[in-house]
Parts: C-alpha cells; sequence; structure tokens
C-alpha cells in the first residue's frame, strides 16, 4: 500500500502514521467531480446521458478506488461558477469534469466559468480536442472548450455530445494522473489496456 | 419558401405572416461585413485586393442572398473597433470578415479589436487556420488571427495576403453556417460542390 | 556591409552615417536573452543544463554576431517579469528565451509572468511546440509554453527537459528571424543547412 505525496490526499484504506507504529485507516477517498452543464438535462426535459458517460469511462478505465460528486445544472455562469468552486475546495475532488455549454450559443457559458475560477489556463487541453474532433466533423472549431488549475484541482470542459464526449476524453486522458501528480493531487491509476497514461521519469 | 429562426433575420423575400394569411414582403437582407485593414490600402497607396478576394470567394460559394457591407480603414484600433460594431450592431451583418493586421509588427492590432468587441472569443478558427497555413509557410505562426461572437455576429480575422486568405477562409468556412445558426443568425446556404458546408443532425 | 532597419539596431561593424561621408563603428551588438527559470538550478541543486543547451544550439545555428545575455533565476514571477523587462528594455535584446516554469504545478509561472510584461500574444508558437511534443510524449498538452512581444523583443516560453528544449525550438526558430524584422529588430541570419528560416518575399 502506498501513500502518495506525503499522504496528503489519498485512496482510503491503511497508512502507516509518521513516526510512530500506529496503522490508520484514512477515509480520504479520491473524489471526481462531474457536472452536465444544460439547461434541458436539469429541467428533466434531456434525460442526463453525458454525464453518465463520463462516469462509465472513467470507471472501465480508472484501477484506483474513487467516487463521483455528481450535478446537473442549468447554463447559468453564476451557478456553474459556485459548482465548480464546491467541487474543487469543499469536496476536494482533484479533477472536475464538466459536460456541455462549451459552443458559440447565447447560453453557453462553460469555459467562461471555468476561466473566472481557475488561477491557471491549460490550452493545450482544448487544442488537441478539437484537434481529435475535426478528424470526425468540420464543426469541432465551434467547440470553446478549455482546462485549468484551480489549487489542487484540475477543471476540464467536454462537450455535451455522448459521441463527441469519448473522443474527446480519451485523447486528453493519458495525460491527466501526472497533471493530477503535478498539482498535489492523488495518484491515479488506470488499466493500461483500456487506457494507458503516461508518467515522465 | 424558408422562414428560419422565427423570421427574424432572413434572407429577403415573400413570407407568411403568423396567425394571418397575408405574405408579407421582408427588407431583411442578409448582410456580411468585409474589413480590409490595411494603412496602405486605406489611404490609397495598395490597390484593396484582400477585400475584393474575399467578396470573390463568398460570391462564388454562397447560394443565399446576400449582401457586403465594405470598408477599407487603417491599422487603427479605435477605428477598427468603432467599425466592428457598426457592422454588428447597426447593420446587423451576421458575419464580419477582417483581412490584415493580424502579425507582430506595432501597427498590427486586429485581434486586439476583435477581443475588444467580441462577448465569447472561438480559439479554434485561429488555431485551424494556422495549421492550414503552416502548410505552406513556416511563418504561419506569426498570425495572430482569431474569430469571436458578439451578440449574433461571427467576427472573422483572416491573413492580409490574397493566397493565404483563400486556404484560411477555405478551412474555416464549412463551421460558419452552422455557427451562425447557433447564434439567432440567417440561413447560409452554398453551392455544395464548391464549398460543402456542415451541420450536425 | 548591410544596415538593416535603417541601422537602428544592428550587428557590430561599420556603417555609414547618413548625410555624409563618415564610417562609423557602431556599438550595438545584437543580444538573445537566456533565463533558466528553476528553483533548483538558481539554488545550486540543478546544473544549468536547459540554459547552456539554448546557447548551444542559437551558437550552432545563427551566423551573425551576437552575444547572450543570461541569467538563472527561481520560480518567483515578480522577479522574472523584473528579469524580462530588463533583458527586453535595459539590454535590448530582440529575443528572450524562457526554460521551465511552463507547467501546471504552483510553482510554474512563466507564462503568467510572460503574458504580464508582453504587449502582443503570439498563440501561434505555443500551439505548435505542443503539437510537435505530442510526436513523443501524450504529457505535451500540461505544458502551458508562450510567446509574445514587448516593444522590439520577442519572448518566448521553451520547456525545461533539455531534449524538449531542442525539439521545440526547433520547431518555431524558421519563423523567428522574419518575426524580428517586423518588430523592427535585428537582421539575423543562419546556417541553412543547420537552420532554414523562412522570410516571404
Amino acid at each position: 500500500m502506498r501513500s502518495e505525496n506525503g499522504g496528503r490526499k489519498i485512496a482510503a484504506g491503511w497508512i502507516l502514521a509518521p513516526h510512530s507504529s500506529l496503522l490508520i485507516l484514512t477515509t480520504t477517498m479520491t473524489k471526481i467531480g462531474i457536472i452536465n452543464v444544460s439547461d434541458r438535462a436539469s429541467a428533466g426535459i434531456y434525460e442526463d446521458i453525458p454525464g453518465k458517460a463520463v462516469v462509465s469511462l472513467l470507471t472501465e478505465w480508472l484501477t484506483c478506488p474513487w467516487e463521483p460528486v455528481y450535478r446537473v445544472i442549468p447554463d447559468e455562469q453564476d451557478q456553474l461558477e459556485a459548482t465548480l468552486i464546491e467541487l474543487a475546495d469543499k469536496e476536494g475532488c482533484c479533477l472536475v469534469v464538466t459536460t456541455g455549454g462549451t459552443g458559440p450559443a447565447p447560453r453557453d457559458v462553460t469555459p467562461e466559468a471555468t476561466e473566472a475560477v481557475c488561477h491557471k489556463m491549460m490550452p493545450g487541453f482544448g487544442e488537441l480536442m478539437r484537434q481529435e474532433s475535426l478528424k470526425y466533423v468540420p464543426t469541432a472549431i465551434l467547440s470553446r472548450q478549455t482546462a485549468g488549475i484551480r489549487n489542487q484541482t484540475l477543471i476540464l470542459n467536454l462537450p455535451g455530445k455522448p459521441k463527441a464526449i469519448g473522443q474527446c476524453l480519451s485523447v486528453v486522458f493519458p495525460a491527466i494522473p501526472y497533471c493530477i501528480d503535478l498539482i498535489g493531487g492523488p495518484y491515479l491509476t488506470t488499466d493500461q489496456s483500456k487506457m494507458t497514461v503516461f508518467r515522465p521519469q
């Protein structure tokens, strides 16, 4: 068993207390936030397929224990900012994934909310996701999805269309566990046959 | 005949008035702004080739009725911002295309003016245009061209060199009609044999 | 012998004074700033390999006379901003290259310092460097490196890993001499067999 990052945030389990011979059961569980940002899903008009698609992919890939912190909210920038802050600061999620609200329409405000709460922007995520989506549809350039860091939380925007969610998350996920290492989060592990992640030496 | 977007902005033609049997001749014409941003063209030193190149391409591609709103102005940020606002808010252009002023030189201020008047930035346009231009010249990375949304207007920066204009506009145009749909603009149609546009289901 | 850009900034040498028959020995040497941004290198814990790697590449490529202005400083945003301003405004460097501090970790502040002192951002540099690095490692998207213009100085962020430095600098350098021409800097020349630079007609 392994205590990563000085034991600050680890998967639930027994850890050896420093300077003692006590074994302590830690209750800090790795949490991942999933926010479906959609007027129609939050009003019950649409089924919440995008959020479930993210949970399903993460369940398939991750081999470390984790729990989802799940929200379905309308395309309201204030509410999304508050939810991102809650999931990052109060829930302590190491990763928060949003779906939807990244297009050019007036109600699409997810990138603006993300930028408002992040301390660092990560332009490489949006670039690579758009590049990947361009293999399928020329309208991929309309997606404004981005990613950024708030304290010890990586926030990542995904599109709202379930098929595009898998395409986008698959292409950036190989870099996510190392990113979370670098910001002091828990050590995420995956089934490498399903999702090959990379950590430089 | 078709009334798109609730008839708010449509091509000129006869429409059926709601709740009546009247046919009304609407005079709302689809307008596209073209701004050649160039000290030398606006001073009459250079011929206005870039602006004409854009009109020529749009005339070749578009099958819906439209009219250009045309300007040639110097590389002055205040003047460009005022012109962008005039063409978007007063003229009601659904699309405003600029040419020139996107490089690193002190007088190149087109991206700054664009960002100043837009409510949403669309990073995918600049990324794809630079990627395309890199197939021809390594100096493509010096172009800072971008795109953004001001209310119901898509603003798009193109380079100033006529050859690069065609390369850049061709690669992003397939996504433009759907973008204009999403921001509540008129329904643009093209000769699909010349410019294949894409609208997701 | 050649006086570029009105003789304002040129390589050291004899120039013909305007409106006279005097030959004047100018002492204005082309300067290139290199800043290794690293807590550990500045504390002497790590050897300064990244900064030396940049000097070595520029020495191999450039055929015009130039001198490095060299700094090794910690990952402190205020100190980096002050150093960038010093090298641009006081030392008159036409190019300032930083190494390190571009990742997502809390101490990585190089892109923020760069953006704070630049008047124009050049997104194409970061896009192309990430795209190139993605050929080697999927974690390339974690690099937030960018470039920008401060007056007559191009500021360019490179990663901190020596292997990645060569990959990134090689891919953007073909556009750098022309960029420096456009902002009124000295005329950089290279051994085209080692580094092929491009200047449009």
